[in-house]
C-alpha cells in the first residue's frame, strides 16, 4: 500500500472495540448519510438514498402485485383527529411535532406533522367507503414521518425518517388477519431474498404492540453485536380505528357495519439492519439485489495501451445488465480505488490490466469473502451474474450461521443474564404472559421480549422469569 | 341510456358555463382527488397518484441518464438558514408553516416546514464541497412542500403539494447556465412527449423570477379556459446562495471559488395540467403515456357463452405489454361502464361481443376522438399500440392548435384589455423591460408577463403598454 492509499484509507474503529463507533465511521465514511443542522433529523446521501430506490422498487412491485395501489395523504393532522383512537394518541402524542402558525398567522388548531397517518386515513376512508362492494380498501403510501425523539442513530432512530405505510380495509376479520400475514410475509420475502437478512417472525406481545393494534406482527433481525432490531411490523387493528372514525358499510344484508383494519410498515431502517447484519471492518458488504453499484471496474496500469479501451468494452458489455461503474480516475492509484470500493461494499469488483488482456481474462473479486480469481473474457457475463447470486446466497447463509451461533435456549432469569453479559443475542425461553413479568424483565435487564415467534418449540412448562406456567416460547433481546 | 345510466352518469358543469366548477366536478367524479380535513390540503387517490407515477418515472429517467442522483434532505428547516439568503426569506418566509414544539418541549428555535431547500442543502454542500474535482453536484429529490396558501384549487395550489428539486453546484457560470436551460428542455420534452401538452419556454421578469434566482426560466401552458399554467421552472442562480452559504472550493489552480448554482423543479401541478388541457365536458381526456389504464376492455353481452372467456384472452394477451384493465363488473351495464370510463379519460376501450367473437373482431374506441371502429383480433396487440401513438399525436396537435387560435398579437393595452375580455388567451406584445410598466399592466387588468420566450419575434420598436422603447416581446396571460 502506497503512502497515498494509506492516507487515504482513514481508520475505521473495529466492531469488537466498539460496535456504535464502528457503525458511525462506516456510515460517515461510505458517504450513506450525514447529520443535519435540525438535531436528530439525517440527510440521505446519494449512496445511501440508492439503496432506499431498490428496496421501494422491490417492495412496490410486491405491494402492485397483490393488489395494492399507491396514494398520498396529507403531512399535517389536526390534533382534533389523532386524539379520536385513545390508545393511539396516548402512544404518539409525546413525540410528535406541532405546527402552531401558517406564515404570520396562529392557528385555530394545532396540526401535527405525522408520526404514521391512520387517523388522517380513516378520516378519508370514513367519507370513502359506501358498500361491502368497495371493500377491500389497499392503499399504500411512500413518504416521511416524524417521531421527536431523543437519542437519535442515522437509520436506526431519527426524528424524521422515510417509509411505507400501507392501510386496508377488509369485511371480516379473517380477511383482515389474512391480509396482516401476508404483507409480513412480503416483508419477511424482501429482507431475505433482497436484503439477505435473515429474520424471526411472529407476534409482539401486549406491552410491544402498535398503539391502537389488535395484534402486531413483526419481523426481527439478529445485528453483529448481538442486538435485535424491529425491521418491519403488520397490524392487524380490528376494528378500533373504524368504530372510533365511525368508518361503516352497508353489508351483503343492508346492515352497517364497521371493516376491519390493517397497517403495515417498514422504514429506511432497513438499511441500518443492512449494515449491521453484513458489515466487517473494513465497511459495507451490501447485497446485490440492493447495491447501487453491483460491480466496478478498475483498470490496472491504465496509461498502457490499450487498458482503458477493454475495460470501456467491457463496462459497455455489461451495462444495462447489471449496475456498473468504471472507475477510469487517473488521480487515484489501483490501490487507493480498491480500498474504497471495498470500503462501499460494491458486491463485484473487476480488475483488468495489461496481462489479463493477454491471457483474455479479469479477476474478479468477490466483497463478501475478500477472494479473487481470474476468468475468461469470454463468458464474463454469465460469470458476474452467477457470481452476484452466490454473493447473495452466500451472505444470507453467513447471516443465518452467525444468528444460529448467538442464538441461546435459557431456563431461567439468571440464566438469560449470564448469557446477554457474556456474549448476547437471541434468548428463546418460555414466558409465562404476564406483562408485569415482562415488564420486570425490561427494568432489571434492559432485554425484551422482541416476539412470540410463530415457530414455537416447547422448551418446558414454566416461565424461566417467574416460575408460572408458561404459556410461549418467545425470543428476547437487547434492541434497537 | 338506461335509467341507471342516467343515474349514475352524474352532471359534470360544461366547461363553457363554468370552467371552475368543471374543473372541481371532474377532480371529484374522477377520483383524481378529495379535500382534506384541513383547508388548503389535498389528499391524491390512487387514480390521481398513478398518474403521478408515471411522471415521475419517466422523469427520474431523464434526470439519472443526465447524471443526476437522487437524495433526501429533512423535511424541517431552522429559521436561521432560512433567513441566510436576503431574497428567499422574503419570498417565502410570509408562507411557511412553523414548528414550535417537538412533543411536549417548546423549541429553542422555530423550524419551517420545507416550502423549497435551497437553504439546506446549500448548508450540507457548503460541508461536502471541497475541491472543482468535487464538482458538478448534481442532485435531486423527491418530496413534498408546504407553502400557507390562502386561496387554494387541488393540483393548482394547495398548500402541500409533491414535486422535485434538483440542486446543482457548478465550477463556471457557463456551466451552471447550460444545466439550467438543459433541465428546462427535459421539462419542455416531458410536457410534450409525455403530457402531449404544448409549452412556451422563456425567460421570466425580474419581478416574476424565483425568490433569489439570478434569472429563472419556464415552461407555460394554455389552458382551456385561456388561462396560463406556469407548469416548471428552472433557475440559474448564480453564486446568490452559494455566498450567502459561504459554499467554496479549491479551484485548478488552488484559489478558494464560490461555484455557480442551480435549481428545478415540476410539480403535481403538471395533473391539473393535463385536466385542463385536454378534459372536455365528459371528463378527462388522459395522455397514453400517463393514464393509469390505458385500454379497458369491455364486455358486451357477458352472460352469453365465450364472451367472458374471450374478454380474458384478450386482457391476458395484453397484460404486460399496455395498462390494461377488464370490466368484468355484473352489477353494471356495458353503457355505465362506458360513461365510467370515458370520465375517467382511459384513452382505448375496446369492446368484444358475440357479434364480435363471430367475426374475429373487436370494436376500438378512442377516448379522444370519441370514435370507433372494428379490429381484427389477429392484429389487436399492433392495432392497439398503434392507436396509443395516434391518441397522443392527436392530443398534442388539438392542443397546440386550440392554444394558438388563442394566442394573439396586441399592439396597445387597449387592444390587449378588450382582447381579453372576449375571449382569454395567450397575448404576444413588445414590452419596455420596466419593472413599473409589468406592474401597472398586472395592478390594471390581472395579467402577467408569463416569459419573455426564447423564440423572439419582431412586433415593432415600442412597448405595447407605456410607448417607451421596447426590449422584449413577451408572452402575457391571466395565470392559474
Amino acid at each position: 500500500m502506497s503512502k497515498k492509499d494509506k492516507q487515504f484509507v482513514e481508520e475505521i474503529t473495529p466492531m469488537e472495540v466498539d460496535f456504535a463507533q464502528w457503525y458511525t465511521d462506516v456510515i460517515k465514511k461510505t458517504d450513506l448519510v450525514d447529520y443535519s443542522p435540525v438535531k436528530g433529523f439525517m440527510v440521505i446521501k446519494h449512496y445511501g438514498y440508492a439503496i432506499w430506490e431498490n428496496i421501494q422498487k422491490y417492495m412496490d412491485n410486491r405491494f402492485k402485485e397483490t393488489g395494492h395501489k399507491n396514494c398520498y395523504f396529507p403531512l399535517l393532522i389536526p390534533e382534533s383527529l389523532l386524539k379520536k383512537e385513545a390508545e393511539h394518541v396516548e402512544g404518539f402524542a409525546p413525540e410528535v411535532a406541532w405546527v402552531t402558525h401558517g406564515g404570520d398567522e396562529e392557528l385555530a388548531e394545532r396540526l401535527c406533522v405525522r408520526p404514521t397517518s391512520e387517523t388522517i386515513i380513516c378520516e378519508m376512508y370514513s367519507r370513502w367507503l359506501k358498500s361491502y362492494r368497495d371493500l377491500p380498501f389497499l392503499y399504500n403510501q411512500w413518504c416521511s414521518v416524524v417521531r421527536w425523539e431523543k437519542s437519535t442513530r442515522p437509520f436506526l432512530r431519527t426524528s424524521e425518517f422515510l417509509w411505507q405505510e400501507g392501510h386496508t380495509l377488509h369485511e371480516t376479520y379473517e380477511d383482515a388477519q389474512e391480509e396482516t400475514l401476508q404483507m409480513l410475509n412480503i416483508y419477511k420475502e424482501t429482507a431475505e431474498e433482497l436484503l439477505a437478512m435473515p429474520v424471526v417472525v411472529g407476534q409482539k406481545s401486549e406491552k410491544e404492540k402498535f398503539a391502537g393494534a389488535y395484534a402486531t406482527y413483526t419481523m426481527e433481525a439478529l445485528m453483529h453485536d448481538g442486538k435485535a432490531l424491529q425491521a418491519g411490523t403488520s397490524h392487524n387493528l380490528g376494528q378500533h380505528f373504524t368504530t372510533a372514525f365511525d368508518i361503516t358499510y352497508s353489508d351483503r344484508n343492508g346492515d352497517l357495519k364497521h371493516p376491519y383494519h390493517t397497517s403495515w410498515g417498514v422504514s429506511t431502517r432497513l438499511i441500518g439492519g443492512i449494515i449491521m447484519v453484513h458489515g466487517d471492518n473494513r465497511g459495507l458488504v451490501l447485497p446485490p439485489g440492493v447495491a447501487p453499484v453491483q460491480v466496478v471496474i478498475v483498470p490496472i496500469a491504465s496509461h498502457k495501451e490499450g487498458v482503458l479501451d477493454k475495460a470501456n468494452e467491457l463496462f459497455s458489455q455489461l451495462k444495462g445488465k447489471f449496475r456498473v461503474e468504471l472507475d477510469d480516475r487517473d488521480n487515484y492509484s489501483p490501490g487507493w480505488k480498491f480500498n474504497e470500493w471495498e470500503m462501499k461494499g460494491v458486491p463485484i469488483r473487476i480488475e483488468i490490466g495489461p496481462k489479463d488482456i493477454e491471457k483474455n481474462q479479469a479477476m474478479l473479486f468477490r466483497r463478501d469473502e475478500l477472494e479473487k480469481e481470474a476468468v475468461s473474457l469470454d463468458n464474463l457475463e454469465e460469470a458476474v451474474d452467477n457470481l452476484l447470486r452466490d454473493i447473495n446466497n452466500n451472505l444470507l447463509y453467513k447471516a443465518k450461521k452467525m444468528r444460529d451461533e448467538k442464538t441461546y435456549i435459557v431456563k431461567s432469569f439468571d440464566e438469560m443474564k449470564e448469557v446477554m453479559d457474556i456474549k448476547p443475542g437471541f434468548v428463546k425461553a418460555m414466558w409465562c404472559g404476564e406483562r408485569e413479568c415482562e415488564e420486570h424483565i425490561k427494568a432489571e435487564t434492559g432485554v425484551t421480549i422482541r416476539c412470540i415467534p410463530f415457530e414455537q418449540e416447547d422448551l418446558g412448562h414454566t416461565c424461566a422469569f417467574c416460575g408460572k406456567e408458561a404459556k410461549h416460547m418467545v425470543y428476547l433481546a437487547k434492541a434497537y
